[in-house]
């Protein structure tokens, strides 16, 4: 028996329209300047039917990155807790998430962002507009050092991903989270919020 | 007029099976345990040969990674001096390579490791045995920590070079390379001689 889904999957090619629609938008003008009219008129269809199949503009954009999680829900509870803290639980939590199934797809999407072009970009609007903007401000970081900041915690766990994931580089492609969190968390401490003599 | 070099160029599909045949034999059996035998054997030719094209071993590494930069001589350069600087003397070697003509080629490598397999061992192999290997010994690193510890400075070189040359979030992507020394250099410094309590 072929099981039915309560809601109509809608039209498949349409949605398939507004996705790339989307990809292309959103890559040529970044997340913030990405208009859903735009993004409609790229698709041909009208802009109701956009808000229709994926509801807000940061639903569309997970959808167009098949990104499985949402930072917006993962984001505050990775951060949630004592300030000093907050390294160490970034880093448990970006451990978690990778080696969790839905971890794949975030690597499979790293890969591909370092041969395409697009991807790349897609991927730098991801992690600023959607991790690392929200961190900034649950954390309270100044707004002038916000920016070097989070791309400097971005050098960080973007190369853990890399080690551990894709080169694989041992020990470290098959340590423990919790040793990796002592030995990476304070590092992304101090890019939040340690003295950066030199920087600021 | 076109310029002869004083050298013949040998037979260029000779030196192309060699090549490829040690590309092979890198990434099958890592940089230690491969032969030049094997590798002659692969390109069914003999060893001799091999060694009258390209030297030793390690030199005909360099030439299948198209490595135009020699580690053995960069390495030791960008450590020597004060131990409690290394951290700092490493990041500005590595962003003034990358920002040379010879980058380019490294961060093409980079972008095919994230992509490919086979690419992504024979990286693995180049930064553990021609990088990190001779900075754990050039640094004097306690043997039981000197995998650990280069594996995190990897972490964060990867990242560095991901987040500045390929995904390109600012202000890291084109930050001075003295901020960037300042803002990195004592990350990598901890990993290569910090106290790593919960890792050691």
């Amino acid at each position: 028996m072929v099981r039915r889904s309560g809601r109509r999957p809608g039209n498949q090619d349409t949605r398939q329209s507004i996705l790339e629609s989307a990809r292309t938008v959103f890559a040529e003008r970044g997340f913030d300047k990405a208009s859903i009219r735009a993004i409609a008129a790229g698709a041909e269809v009208d802009p109701a039917l956009v808000h229709h199949y994926f509801g807000t503009k940061e639903k569309l954009f997970l959808a167009c990155m098949n990104m499985p999680l949402n930072p917006g829900e993962l984001v505050p509870k990775a951060l949630a807790g004592p300030r000093e803290e907050a390294g160490e639980r970034l880093v448990r939590t970006v451990l978690t998430v990778w080696d969790s199934p839905a971890g794949a797809t975030a690597v499979a999407l790293m890969r591909s962002a370092m041969s395409n072009e697009w991807t790349a970009r897609l991927m730098r609007e991801f992690v600023v507009t959607q991790i690392l903007r929200r961190a900034v401000a649950q954390l309270g970081i100044d707004e002038k050092e916000a920016a070097t900041r989070s791309a400097l915690v971005a050098t960080q766990i973007a190369g853990l991903a890399v080690v551990r994931h894709v080169i694989k580089v041992e020990p470290v492609a098959s340590a423990p989270v919790e040793q990796l969190v002592a030995a990476v968390g304070p590092n992304v401490q101090r890019y939040l919020t340690g003295d950066l003599p030199g920087v600021f």
